[in-house]
């Protein structure tokens, strides 16, 4: 019962006013506080000088006590340079800041972890290495947030080798352990083998790259990659590194062209791009197609269109069923690699939480419920639990 | 009535055992959460997408309403490397970490503001400044703490010239505000005339420095300076920049010597290091004396000796009356600097904060109650109105 009230809630459209929007701004959305009172001089000295001192020597001599002694253990940096700011693009990051401080306030609601929102007024890799590099020691994980691709893959990358506190880059990451949450529902439900899906993504951004790699590791062998530019296939000439890596692991059969050749006889379509699907394209898929058309404000395949043609529809939209949202992953994810005292997310840890996520709809699925609601409070323990558990088995 | 009961408790001995320290810090200070309720989709859509898109691009068009529609305008980072830490020198950032979160909790019970605590595994100035600059595009001001001198004056000095927000490196200005204000204080209680003062300081580091020239500023010609190796003056071949920068408002009889020959005739002794003045050397000065020995836990005159020989006594440790505590000082001085949306921290905002710590106490001065308890509530909003003020009248 308490769940159908959450859908209805959530397919709510969402009408909303600037002013109603900026009042919910005003004065920004985090406060951070003393946890403990500070009403003597007592508490002060507890907290502050002289005994502070003594906790600093503990820290100093022995470096792993920072996680219990000090906020780091359940501190998450969500760090930004605002080059890929939502659908705005290369916004800056003054201007990204409300998306952090918004980021903050779930890792708060949904996982009780505190969320530190950094902007950088950095943007080449080198830079956003040593800066992040240099602040580290401030927190137990590190979000990687709204980065520009292909710099965002260069950034996590050598961060993941040269920190050891986990570090996760969410556009990438939270997207695809979603998608492929959903994908495996998708399947249950329609009693197909996931292995054997033909599926095509479009879009070679963070979040189109990982969720090829996630989706490769699920299992799934025939996938095709689309950028701006069509099909991503061998015999282009203008490929970045990343999207020549992609190669190895997509379009086995060595398609070329644009939407409608890698929609031909498709069995899911996964947009992550602004790209637009026609209703021709569409109609050239294999029968009941799987269509996850995620660009938000206006996904690539017309509503109407999806849900005549689709067998299941998922979109990026918080006023239509089956909503892609990354909340459903990072709060569980961070909280669950804290409590591992992980020093990296593995893709083990990542599968675990795409699984725990599927578990939670499969009790009961539809075509209008594959992944649970962004505010089912069910969601962040488990996927903590899963994360925490595949950690365990890794470092045991 | 309230105040001597304040006062009570400001005397009492702290007796701190490590299980109560250690307690008093198990998973961290801080707790970073929403401000607001994220209980419905149509909360989630207000504080993160589609909602904050946009105030995103409110931001972008209009810069300056980021210290309005996000946290920026009400928070300060604390930063520091850790090389300079309490009385326990250079430990570190990950061990000066729980001093970092310390001085967040006191920015948020005295002036309700939020403060972020980032600490840098980067040393040098100009990685310093880098860093810090990269940064910056977070936070509305920034609080420079526990770095050594004297890379602590060209990160300091850097910063201000390069940002257009607030910077001030508290172990300086915080340290002389509340000093200046303790000896105005003194200077009325006893009758005499600021100005006339010899003054003599012990430590040339951060605060040393910065004292120096904050008295000189607020009129006292006769400065004397000691660093480890003796007075600070223009036959030494030893001095750096800083110190030599020194000599152009310290030391007018051209004195050389150590502890003894400054302290001969002075009236007052400010002690901000860690060396030892002798019966000897105290009966040396001039009749009276002011005496302000702030080393803490271990003040440069043992207490028996200052109570014995000084009109006045002022110590560092919150179970000693007239405490010199920064947080007299700093909450109200970013408060009211944010308040004013001040971009930089200027000498009248710095002697403002100092007059209004010392009216405060001035309404029933005696030879215990030179400054306000740190506890003290009326102060932060009295240090901020000034402080307010006082930049307006720069920047009307």
């Amino acid at each position: 019962m308490s769940l159908s009230n959450e859908r209805k809630l959530e397919h709510q459209p969402a009408h909303l006013s600037d002013q109603e929007i900026f009042d919910a701004h005003e004065g920004g959305k985090l406060t951070i506080a003393s946890s403990r009172p500070l009403r003597s001089v007592r508490d002060l000295s507890l907290a502050y000088t002289p005994g502070v001192a003594r906790v600093c020597q503990e820290v100093q001599h022995t470096p792993a006590a920072s996680l219990r002694l000090t906020g780091r253990g359940r501190t998450v940096a969500i760090i930004s340079d605002g080059s890929a700011v939502l659908g705005l693009g290369n916004i800056g990051p003054l201007a990204a800041l409300p998306v952090m401080e918004g980021k903050a306030q779930l890792f708060s609601a949904f996982a009780d972890l505190n969320a530190v929102p950094v902007v950088l007024d950095v943007h080449d890799a080198d830079s956003l290495v040593d800066t992040i590099k240099a602040m580290a020691p401030s927190f137990g994980a590190i979000n990687l947030e709204d980065i520009a691709a292909p710099t965002c893959f260069e950034v996590e990358r050598r961060l993941i080798e040269e920190l050891d506190i986990p570090v996760m880059h969410d556009d990438q990451h939270g997207t695809a352990i979603v998608i492929t949450a959903a994908l495996h529902n998708a399947c249950r439900l329609l009693n197909r083998d996931l292995t054997r899906l033909k599926v095509v993504i479009s879009g070679a951004g963070a979040a189109g790259v990982a969720c090829a790699k996630m989706l490769h590791e699920a299992g799934i062998s025939d996938i095709t990659v689309l950028d701006s530019r069509g099909i991503i296939h061998s015999g282009r000439d203008n490929l970045n590194p990343v999207k020549q890596d992609l190669l190895k692991i997509t379009n086995p059969r060595g398609i070329s062209g644009g939407v409608a050749e890698a929609l031909r006889g498709a069995d899911a379509f996964i947009g992550l791009s602004r790209g637009h699907v026609s209703e021709q394209e569409l109609a050239g898929m294999a029968a009941e197609p799987i269509l996850f058309s995620l660009a938000n404000p206006d996904p690539e395949i017309a509503p109407e269109l999806a849900y005549r043609y689709g067998a299941v529809v998922a979109t990026g939209r918080s006023d239509l069923p089956n909503q892609i949202n990354n909340v459903l992953a990072f709060p569980g994810i961070f909280h669950g690699a804290l409590a591992a005292h992980a020093t990296a997310i593995t893709p083990e840890m990542k599968l675990a939480a795409s699984r725990a996520i599927a578990e939670i709809a499969a009790e009961r699925l539809d075509a209008e419920y594959l992944i649970p609601s962004p505010l089912d409070g069910r969601v962040a323990p488990a996927v903590s639990e899963a994360v925490r558990m595949a950690a365990a088995r890794q470092n045991p």
